[in-house]
């Protein structure tokens, strides 16, 4: 048996339990059954060492985090995750790094009955792309383009948590556990995106930042919005920097949240606490989606705050 | 604009015109429609630089087998391909580059009828997966699996050309058009994997050299095999280099053939020319599949010729 067979050992089996997989790793495709009245959802997320985590990352973190990110891009549009696909680059056979990493991604595979049905090992720099493929009612998806005037945003969890956790990480300081988890091993917000799907006009998972993403709802739908800068939600660590420096762009530019940002008609804010409840996780209202076209980020005083330097560019992170 | 939108735009339309697509590139996630009757079949494959091509690669091409090395794993299985997602890690923004490579891709997609639905573009060590995404009639599905004692063994094309492409160009020596075209834009065998489905018994196609995925289709069909050596088909180039050296690896173990090997009952044989002419390939006998386990490859003289050196490495190359 190959060093690889033994890696492979450690990728076959990572979620099983699946009736709705019929071959999976081993065969040249995989061949599954996509449910009667059901859409699939696809999208894919590559990791590269150097760029997207530090190259002595925890490889559990690691594997955890590489199903995360494209889980959340399934929560956005509201799909059931069902499968993954995993494309592994190692620069060398080392079984006890893929022992980690399939454990971390095993982990949340398992609590989100994820099955790994395909993948492909090879030899080069260190890159992790993953696909995740889920499953939503037809014509009940989320988009983006929903958005109208009127609507209230609102976002999931806390923001900046991940990006104050880098800022430390590069400079050498202690991270506490809290922001390191956030990190590391954030939770896609999955349960909110499948109740959200007749709820919110609109939807898109936090990667880039809210300043990015959000200007992403903007465009598609066509509308204008204004933040009230007290309202974001920030752990204490981060709403410490924030009152300090007033430095709003950790919460809102800093990207890897992977929190849900949507829009919901007015009516249906009462219903905020329910849901947040039944999903595990707060819910806050931070602004509105007004005519026109551009985001104003309004502090307490009314003061406008407004991100220094130039556009987002995608290119030298993740998009 | 920035050079990275640049590069998207290159990349987005490819293969427009499907209408089971709702959703694609721009959204968190694609929205794709699975016929009712029709199962999903799922590939993944990644080319990095430096191990499965040249760095100098001729991007073009590089799109071109990219797309075509995944098309290969869907006709392995008799899937008819629909759609395609595309995860490229660039060391710098180039939108040369990048418009050279989706035309490749896109000559191959529009070719097969394949719309690229999503993608991820990072910054990194250059590195391309593909996903493809096929549909096949349910429970038709070609598998490795189903080889019996008594069927024969056939195979499409011709075997080793890739091989020797590698071998010049590695030598710095002189590259024949045909030789380089097999290398660098092979052919999937698409339309004979959706003709085999109601005919082969099993079926692999050949990244790995015919050694190595013949084996796969014993190993899963718990079967022996007995090759004939003179009825590998050759083209004049490679049968001389075999006609010289007695090198069989060559066509047998060099790998990137991308032909299908495929296994059917004796009293199919007959099909075999009218498969081929409705396939645009040629389809040759090669050997027979026998009860019990191994492969034997056998001279015309009667003698036997084994693989030098151990078993193939997979970690050394794709997969």
């Amino acid at each position: 048996m190959s060093e690889f067979d033994l890696i492979r050992r450690h990728l076959t089996g990572v979620g099983a339990g699946r009736d709705d997989v019929l071959v999976d790793v081993g065969d040249d495709c995989a061949l599954l059954r996509v449910p009667p009245g059901r859409e699939l959802a696809v999208g894919i997320d590559t990791l590269v060492a150097g760029v997207h985590f530090l190259p002595d990352c925890d490889p559990a973190a690691l594997g955890w985090k590489s199903l995360a990110v494209n889980l959340s891009d399934l929560a956005a549009v509201g799909a059931e995750p069902a499968w993954a696909t995993l494309a592994l680059t190692l620069p060398e056979a080392d079984a006890g790094w893929v022992a980690a990493f399939a454990r971390g991604f095993g982990e949340l595979a398992a609590a989100e009955d994820v099955r790994l049905v395909g993948g492909d090992l090879t030899r080069g720099p260190l890159t992790i792309t993953v696909q995740a493929h889920g499953l939503v009612p037809a014509d009940h998806a989320l988009r983006r383009s929903g958005a109208r005037p009127g609507d209230l945003i609102c976002v999931s969890g806390a923001l900046g948590d991940a990006g104050l956790a880098l800022r430390h990480l590069s400079a050498g300081e202690p991270v506490d556990d809290y922001l390191r988890r956030r990190l590391e091993r954030p939770t896609p917000r999955v349960a909110l995106g499948e109740m959200l799907r007749d709820i919110a006009t609109s939807a898109i998972d936090l990667s880039d930042g809210l300043i990015a993403d959000l200007g992403h709802v903007l465009a598609a739908s066509g509308c204008a919005a204004r933040l009230d800068l007290e309202r974001v939600p920030m752990a204490d660590q981060v709403a410490a920097v924030v009152a300090e420096r007033d430095d709003w762009a950790l919460p809102l530019a800093s990207g890897d949240d992977y929190e849900l940002c949507f829009t919901l008609p007015r009516a249906a804010a009462c219903r905020l606490p329910v849901l947040g409840a039944a999903a595990g996780c707060p819910l806050t209202i931070i602004g509105d989606i007004e005519a026109g076209s551009g985001l104003r980020c309004v502090r307490a005083n009314g003061s406008l705050w407004r991100p220094s330097g130039g556009g987002y560019d995608h290119f030298r992170r993740d998009d």
